[in-house]
C-alpha cells in the first residue's frame, strides 16, 4: 500500500532509532500500529522509521520526523513523502519459529543478525528474539552459527600468523589484569591487540581504567596504525564496528537483568572472530558473588567456549579460579590504575593477587601460543615483569596513544573527597561482598567520575582489629560520600568473626 | 540514590506512556539506562515515568517532560523535581521465573497484571513476559489465575441473576451474528448487557458495525443506566476500564504476529468475569482461513474454555462451525449493517447463512439460560425473529443509544465509489478466501471508512457463468478502488473450477 505525506520537523531529539510520528487517527485508517516500519522515499533517497502515532501534534496529512532524522538527512519542512508499509521483516518468521520451540539454519540466524544491524527489527521484535534464548536453549549448532553471523555482520580486522588474546569474564570487582598481561605478553614479541569494554554495570571496565593513563577512543585506521607498529594497543572497541548486533541485543536484555550465560559465549566468541583472534586464555572467576556462580556451570560453560573455538579455529584455554574477593586493592578507574602501575613498576606496595594472578594468565597465554614450554609460562612472564620489560613495553603504549609514558602511581588524582571506614569489633575477615562493592562504586560516581571508587585497606582473610581502617570512599564531592554513606548502613562489605 | 533536577517542558505529545528526557552524560553518571523506571516527587505529588535519554536536547541539571505529562498533571518549567531511581519492578522476579520454565502462583501473576497496569513495566518487559506464554506454556493453574488477576485489576460490573452473553472468536469475514443474536435473547427477556471490540486487523469489529445505526461511545454511567432501562446494550468495551491488562498486552503481542491461543481464553475470559457473565455461548469457526485451524485445535480449546469458565461458576457451551466463507454477504461496517437490518426486518434479500447461523446460536443460549427446553431454543428465536419482536428490541436499542430505530436496510450509505469483478470463467465457485477479503476491504478503508467493503454477490459452491459479477467494491475514492485492484491481481478472492 502506498501513500504520500508532507513532512513537519518536530525540534526534539529522541536519541533512539529512527522514529516518525504519524497522526492517530491516518495510522488507523491505514492499518498501521505504534512499532511498525515504513519504508519513506523522496526524491532518489529512503529511509526506513518505525511508526509512532499521536492524537493532537501531526495532523492528518503529515509526518512528524523527530530531529535525529532530519538532522541527519538534511530532510526540509512540507518535503512530499512516498510512505510504504514495510512487511514485517524477513527474520520475523525464525524468531516465530524459536518461539515455538523449534532450532534455526545458519540462513535464518543470519537473517536475524543481519536485521538487528539493519534496525529492521523493532525493540520489541528484538525482545521476543533475546526471549527465545531463555526458554528454548540455543544448541551447539545454533551457538556456531550465532557467532558466526555475529562477526560477519559487522567489520572483521585480519592479521596474519598468530593473534593472541585474554577475556576476562566480568562480575569480579577490580580485576585489572589485562593491563598487566597484554604489556607482558607484548613484550615478548607476540602479537596482542587488544579491543576492551567500558563498564555498563560495573565500576570500571578495562577501557575506562586505560583512560586514565592515555586516549582510548581511536578511529579504525588509527588503531590499524597502532598495531602495525607497536604489535600491541589498548583502546575501546565500542567506537568500532565489531560484531554489532551484540550491543543492541544488551541493550535490550539489560532490563529483565537476566543474562543467558549460552549468549554471553556468543556475546564473547564473536568479537574475538571479528578481532582475528587465534590463541585465546579466557579467566573466568568462579563464585558466589560473581557471574558463574559453581563450578558445575563454569565445566558446562568451558565445554562451549572449546566447542565453538574449535570451530573457528582459535586455540583455547580457559583458567577457572575460586574468588570471592577483589583481586587488586582499588575499585573505580584511578584507584585500577594506580594498582595496575605499582605492579608493573614493581613498587612495594603493589596488591599482591592482581599481580600474581596476571602472571599466572600471561604464563598460561605464552605457553599457547608455543613463547614458552609447558610449565615454564609464569617464570618468562615474573621475567618480563621483573626485569622492567613489561613496565617499557606499556610506557610505550602509553605514549603512542597519547598518555604520558613517565607517569607514577602516586601521581594519579583521586576524589577530592575521602572517608574512612573503620571495624566496629575485631576478628577475621571471613567474607567479602564483592556486588557490594561494585554498588557503592557506583554511587560514588565511578566510572563516570574516574577519581571515585574504594579502595580496600584491609582484604579477605585478614585480622582486623576494633577501630582498624577497613576501606576508604572516594569521591569529588561530599554529596557523593553521604550517598556513599547511607548506602552503607544497608549492606555488609566485610563480615568479620 | 537521591538526587534533584530541574523541569523543562518539551512541546510535543509522544502519545504513548509517561517518558522524561535526561541528558545521557549525567544518566550513565547516576547508573541509569534508557527504559529504567524512575520516580518524580515534587511538592505533595509524584509520579513514574520511563527514562529516555539524549546527548543535546537536556542539558545536565534538567528532566526533559513530553507535553503528555506537563499537561495532565500541569507541572511548570523550573519545577525542582527529586528523582529516585525505582528499583527493577517487583514482577521481574515472577518473570525472570516463567522465562525459566517454572510456573507462577497467584500472588505473582497478580503482581505482574498489577504492573501491566499502573504501567510499572516498560514495554520490553512486558515483551518478556508475553514470550515467556508461547515457550513455557500456560498450565490450567495459571490460565486461572491470569483470569482472575486481569478482571480484578480492573472495573468489575455486577449483576443480580442471570447475565448471558455470546461471543465469537474473530477471523471469519463478516460474522456479525451478534447483532441478531442479542436481540432475539432480550427480546426473550433475558438479561445480556453486550460490550463489543473494534476491528484490529480486520475489516470490522461489532462495535464498529454497531456504530453505523447508533452511537457506542458512553461512560460507564450511561452503560449502567441503558442496560437498567433496557436489559440490554451494544456498546463499545474499549472506553470501559474492563480487564485493561490485556490491551496493552495485546499491543506487544501485535508486531510478532503470533497469538498464543491459550492467551486468546485468558483475554476473552477476564473480561466475561469483569461483565459479570453467568452463562456465555462461544462460537467458534474452524477452518484453514479462520484463526483456529482444525478440529483437534478446536478441541483443545474448548476443553480450556470449560475449566476456566468452571472456576468462576459461568455455564458455557462452545458451538464449533467448520467455516471457510464469509457469513452474510456484507464485509465491512456499513455494508454488514445492512445485512443485519434485512434478516431483523425480515427483507427477501437478507442473507440464509447469517440468519440461519444467528438462529442457531441464540436457540443454544436460549436453552444454555433455561429459557427454552433442549432442542427447543432454535424455534423459540425463530418465532423471536418472525414475529417481529427481535426487530422491536432492536429499535429500542437504537433508539436509546441515540440512533435513528426507523431505519431502513436502503437506506444505509455506501461508498460513493463502485467497482465490479466479473467471473473470468464459467464454473463452480469451490473456495473462498476470507483472508483476502479481509484485506481487500482494509485497502478499500474499513473499518475507518465505514462506506467502504466488499459485496458478494455469488458464494462459496454456487456456479457461476463467465462475465457473471462475482462481487462489488465499494470506496469513498477512486484512488482506493485503484490500490484494491492493484492488490487483486496478486491474489485469487474466489476459485472456480
Amino acid at each position: 500500500m502506498l501513500y504520500f505525506l508532507k513532512t513537519k520537523k518536530l525540534d526534539i531529539e529522541t536519541g533512539q532509532s529512527d522514529i516518525a510520528l504519524l497522526n492517530e487517527k491516518e495510522a488507523w485508517h491505514y492499518g498501521i500500529h505504534a512499532g511498525d516500519k515504513l519504508k519513506l522515499s523522496w526524491k532518489d533517497k529512503s529511509l526506513t522509521v518505525e511508526a509512532n502515532t499521536t492524537k493532537t501534534k501531526v495532523k492528518a496529512g503529515h509526518i512528524g520526523l523527530y530531529a535525529d532524522i532530519w538532522k541527519k538527512k538534511s530532510i526540509p519542512t512540507g518535503q512530499i513523502m512516498q510512505i510504504e508499509f514495510q512487511e514485517r521483516p524477513k527474520s520475523i518468521q525464525a524468531i516465530q519459529k524459536r518461539l515455538q520451540g523449534k532450532h534455526l539454519d545458519y540462513k535464518e540466524i543470519y537473517q536475524i543478525m543481519s536485521d538487528i544491524v539493519t534496525d529492521k527489527l523493532s525493540r520489541t521484535q528484538l525482545t521476543y528474539f533475546v526471549a527465545s534464548g531463555y526458554l528454548n536453549e540455543y544448541n551447539n549448532e545454533e551457538l556456531v552459527f550465532l557467532t558466526k553471523a555475529m562477526a560477519e555482520t559487522g567489520d572483521c580486522l585480519k592479521f596474519k600468523g598468530i593473534v593472541a588474546d585474554k577475556h576476562s569474564i566480568g562480575g569480579l570487582a577490580g580485576n585489572r589484569t589485562s593491563m598487566i598481561v597484554i604489556p607482558i605478553v607484548a613484550a615478548c614479541g607476540v602479537l596482542i591487540p587488544k579491543t576492551s569494554s567500558r563498564a555498563i554495570t560495573s565500576p570500571s571496565g578495562t577501557a575506562d581504567t586505560m583512560e586514565v593513563l592515555a586516549p582510548v577512543s581511536f578511529t579504525v585506521d588509527k588503531i590499524k596504525a597502532l598495531i602495525k607498529k607497536h604489535r600491541t594497543c589498548m583502546v575501546w572497541g565500542g567506537g568500532l564496528n565489531l560484531a554489532p548486533a551484540d550491543d543492541k541485543i544488551l541493550r535490550v536484555a539489560y532490563p529483565i537483568a537476566l543474562e543467558p550465560l549460552n549468549k554471553a559465549i556468543v556475546s564473547i566468541m564473536a568479537k574475538k572472530v571479528a578481532c582475528g583472534v587465534t590463541h585465546l586464555i579466557i579467566d573466568m572467576p568462579v563464585g558466589p558473588t560473581t557471574k558463574v556462580k559453581d563450578m558445575k556451570l563454569a565445566r558446562h560453560l568451558e565445554t562451549k567456549f572449546k566447542l565453538v573455538a574449535h570451530k573457528f579455529g582459535i586455540k583455547i584455554k580457559v583458567i577457572m579460579t575460586q574468588s570471592e574477593d577483589p583481586v587488586g586493592l582499588g575499585v573505580g578507574p584511578a584507584l585500577e590504575a594506580r594498582d595496575v602501575l605499582r605492579v608493573l613498576q614493581q613498587k612495594a606496595e603493589r596488591p599482591g593477587d592482581l599481580e600474581n594472578k596476571s602472571l599466572h594468565l600471561a604464563g598460561e597465554l605464552l605457553e599457547l601460543v608455543g613463547r614458552a614450554k609447558k610449565g615454564h609460562g609464569a617464570k618468562l612472564a615474573w621475567k618480563t615483569l621483573e626485569t622492567g620489560a613489561a613496565w617499557k613495553k606499556m610506557q610505550e603504549i602509553i605514549k603512542a596513544q597519547g598518555g604520558n609514558p613517565n607517569i607514577e602511581p602516586n601521581q594519579i588524582l583521586l576524589g577530592a573527597h575521602k572517608h574512612y571506614i573503620n571495624a566496629t569489633h575485631s576478628g577475621k575477615i571471613i567474607f567479602t561482598d564483592n556486588q557490594g562493592i561494585n554498588t557503592i562504586c557506583r554511587i560514588l560516581g565511578a566510572p563516570a567520575e574516574k577519581l571515585a571508587g574504594i579502595y580496600l585497606n584491609k582484604e579477605y582473610g585478614e585480622h582486623v582489629r576494633k577501630g582498624e581502617r577497613l576501606f576508604t570512599l572516594y569521591a569529588s564531592n561530599k554529596e557523593r560520600i553521604r550517598l556513599a554513606q547511607e548506602a552503607l548502613k544497608k549492606m555488609t562489605i566485610f563480615k568479620i568473626r
